[in-house]
């Protein structure tokens, strides 16, 4: 921030080497400065909040407590799950906007959307943790993380096609795992949910496999990346 | 941050290109940087916490689950339309900021009643999903999107009032235009909160589509302005 | 944070204009970054969360909702109090911390239970809120801020005192000011703790006076202060 | 941010002193700053909402209240306990952090991992503060912030092998005394635990002194290291 405020900048434009006046409140409405803050901070309430849905009833007689305990577990399992799906979506959008120089309007917006339906997840995790079982809840699950997963895949395409916006240009190659990447874990959970109707535990597994898949698919296009820095594309 | 705990900014004072002397300590105490980060603080909050009003009752037998889903609905639909309204003040924070390159005891305390009335946002959003239909939960939501909008205004005219604390002045149509940005929703929210005591759907009708009808006033400002980066200047 | 993980400090040493080489892991753990980070994120959530505890009754007949709305007022008003004063807070750190370039260990953990009791300010305003007639609720807010307000005190006297942290040495007027300006809340918060045993009414009213009395001894020292940039000392 | 995203950085590859050119995006890749701001934002949350475990039951006759906050007191003393402890943790990560200088995909993980675990104390701190004196909720408790020390020392070990992420090696003395005082929490909690078929008692009275003997740990390693600005290498 501090460069912005110093007195230098308080000059009305300023040249470049290229032709262009930089207007320098133009500069920094196009800075991603505090996108990536709100986006950090709605993130790390997320992931937070999860856990205030793991909730031991007061009062119990303290021979009942670890049944209780066990009650939980469903709610333990779902917060977990939750808590590493939630995590993918904030290495994907780190990974995302490393890319991003500087941000438009529609960018803000889209990213305000995919904070949206990353802020459902709480929600969808705390009625899977009530209801393991129900059909129901398995889908309402399966339907936010794909919402999400298809704004993190828009968040995506729109940088990727605006390269004003980008610090460089990806490689071709690059750009082709990234998408993939983007749309697997979409095509993951839409099969999940489209299980449930047919056993409601394959789909939770399914569903629940999803980090552990992304995960080795991104270490299996790391290991097929020239072996330079830019390997490093996709945390 | 760093530039600023440098050894080089341990001097006592530090003479700029202009005649005076600039203190460090006053230097810092006039960075918006805290102001911005603890205003992100408070909108990621604001729109996480509002999907804490959603909840699903516990222990209901699975086969009532889908008329529970179906109950939460207009806690749904508040929530959305709550998310996208605080998305629209927060873009307009970081609009009104990216002008600014000072801060003073004014600007700070303003600021500070803006988080106020933007902090009950989730209070006002739970009262209406509850009660959807009653003609003082939907005014009691308009004024305190009223209040929010109108201490939006209130920091606009600040800023474009005190030449000293902003980056650059901003063009005067720029400026009319930004007056009209800030004050149409606020004459949208008191229709809104006058038409409730005709129809309570008509009034949520009204307020719910104020999103809608300000992001189209943004394109049509943003359409006549100059084909220059200014274009941006409200997003 | 981009200009410390440039390549250029990777040097294990680096020569400063002084005689002593600087240690650039030394010089990250005295910068006070993530200290002011951490805690306008505390702060941000502290004045978020008090407004959860407003909470309106579900499934009341439509009649009742104002009703419930007027039982409500002292909760409300127990929380816009509680804002104002944390708000108070916060605007104190963010002027004790414009004088800090670097943190050490006291400093760090001092600030940890400075948050320690600003965190229970919610707490306290809940229970007044609810009960804001008991003389036991009174008296433990009085406690709370009384507590914060000993620690926003301790924070100034150490900041003061170690000059070695400071970006540059207040003027001993300014310095008489700021600890009047700090010991100030905690007189009166005794008072209104002592009032309580009289009058409860007296007491709240004292309680909730803070803000307006401190921002008018804030306004008299300013205009007291010389026409410099210094009389922004305070905010 | 703004030195990352001035028009200079625009540039696809940029050489530094040493030979390989220097890719921007994998440097924005490997820049620890979001990683630091969403476990700051998380620690912020972590130590205040412990806070919204403590409450008054509404509806009491005032009469009562004080037997009400008496009953108060394993929760309060849970509350203040694990948020000491917390900030034990985040120091520790602050310290930790203030030698990284790059992160990769591995460390990323790794701490998204230490979160989760941190996440989590509120949540075991509510159930001790429930049941004081069950052995069980004392052994969750304790399995909880033996998980999290494990990862804080999994987290300084992978920084202390990865000397390409650092700002500087530490040398070899302080390494040990890094190891011992991240390990030291875990022995202690571990007999904490063992202690709990014992005496319940004597298991939380080590489980609480814990912040207390790290205290006098890290200031005894303190003390025997070089008079040098290094001693400050852990706070």
């Amino acid at each position: 921030m501090s460069p912005e405020t110093s007195p230098d900048d308080s000059t009305a434009t300023r040249w470049t080497g290229a032709d262009a006046p930089v207007d320098p409140v133009a500069e920094r409405l196009r800075s991603p400065e505090r996108v990536t803050a709100l986006s950090d901070g709605v993130f790390a309430i997320v992931i937070t909040i999860l856990v205030l849905e793991i909730k031991v009833p007061a009062h119990l007689p303290t021979s009942s407590l670890r049944e209780a305990f066990h009650e939980l577990r469903p709610t333990l399992v779902a917060w977990i799950i939750s808590f590493l799906i939630t995590g993918m979506y904030w290495v994907a959008h780190r990974d995302i906007f490393a890319r991003v120089r500087a941000v438009n309007r529609d960018l803000v917006w889209l990213n305000l959307l995919f904070l949206l339906t990353t802020a459902l997840i709480p929600f969808a995790a705390s009625v899977l943790g009530e209801y393991p079982d129900a059909r129901i809840a398995i889908q309402l699950y399966g339907v936010v993380v794909t919402l999400t997963s298809l704004l993190r895949l828009a968040l995506y395409a729109y940088v990727i096609r605006h390269p004003d916006l980008m610090v460089t240009q990806a490689p071709r190659h690059r750009t082709r795992q990234g998408f993939f990447l983007a749309a697997l874990p979409i095509v993951l959970y839409l099969v999940a949910i489209g299980f449930a109707w047919v056993s409601t535990t394959a789909s939770a597994l399914l569903l629940f496999s999803v980090p552990v898949i992304y995960f080795l698919a991104v270490t299996f296009a790391r290991d097929r990346g020239d072996a330079t820095s830019e390997a490093e594309d996709f945390s």
